[in-house]
């Protein structure tokens, strides 16, 4: 059995397509709501990291299951980004997300393509395939997080 | 154009037939992940709740976009709910959603049924199916946090 769950990319873009701000009503709620993103993102990418590891016992539909997850939720935490919500703390967004914006958004759009691939290989069903899609994708959180979040 | 997400039914399932408290390192992560889970789904729920409250313009496929995007990540929180995460805090689960979990289990999955609900109505692209079948979703969140949330 399957659960198709249709996410229109159009829609998607209307959305994307609206100054982002005028999604949040304060500049809280955007930071809030792109580290709820990146917190379930992560949830289910360390979940995929534990077998590729070893931690964890390779279960190749959890493991699909879990790049599914990470896709859906790919595509949204950055419009979170809204202009002022730079933070000065380790682990905040750093001033650079604003001032090298193109940059970032090309890093942002890297991981949501090798976080598709990875969700390919993850339904191949072997380890062997498995293994470089994830370090693929674990390689540009890397990149992102040394350039633009706060040491 | 459209992605289609694939979210596997079985693969979930297996997932979800994990103790729960396998899938997180501490208590504290299962407690961040839901109110992650929930933080994304109610941001991209009061979208609509602008639309249909008159408090922003009508887009029909915005409406269905935030819709979808609730009913992905409205499986997920769940497997947050481990045993002992039980808080004392305003807005913290309070200790009845273990002492009643089957109670709580069941306001779960009518939630999910009204958001699944949702989307299909809310893709006819009219505000007279969309406001009803808002309404009830926003019933069913209603209902637990009266319930299972410390006042």
């Amino acid at each position: 059995m399957k659960t198709l769950i249709a996410v229109s990319a159009l829609a998607l873009g209307l959305l994307a397509g609206l100054p982002a701000s005028a999604q949040f009503q304060k500049p809280e709620d955007a930071v809030k709501y792109r580290k709820a993103g990146f917190t379930l993102m992560g949830a289910h990418f360390s979940r995929i990291g534990a077998m590729v590891q070893g931690r964890a016992p390779y279960d190749a539909a959890a493991a699909a299951a879990n790049a599914e997850i990470v896709n859906a939720i790919a595509v949204l935490p950055f419009a979170g980004f809204v202009e002022g919500t730079a933070g000065t703390e380790k682990g905040t967004a750093s001033g650079k997300v604003w001032s090298e914006r193109a940059k970032f958004d090309a890093g942002a759009k890297k991981m949501q393509e090798e976080v598709a691939k990875l969700v390919t290989a993850a339904k191949a069903g072997n380890m062997e395939t498995l293994r470089p899609a994830f370090g693929n994708a674990a390689g540009t959180c890397k990149a992102c997080h040394d350039d633009f979040r706060n040491p």
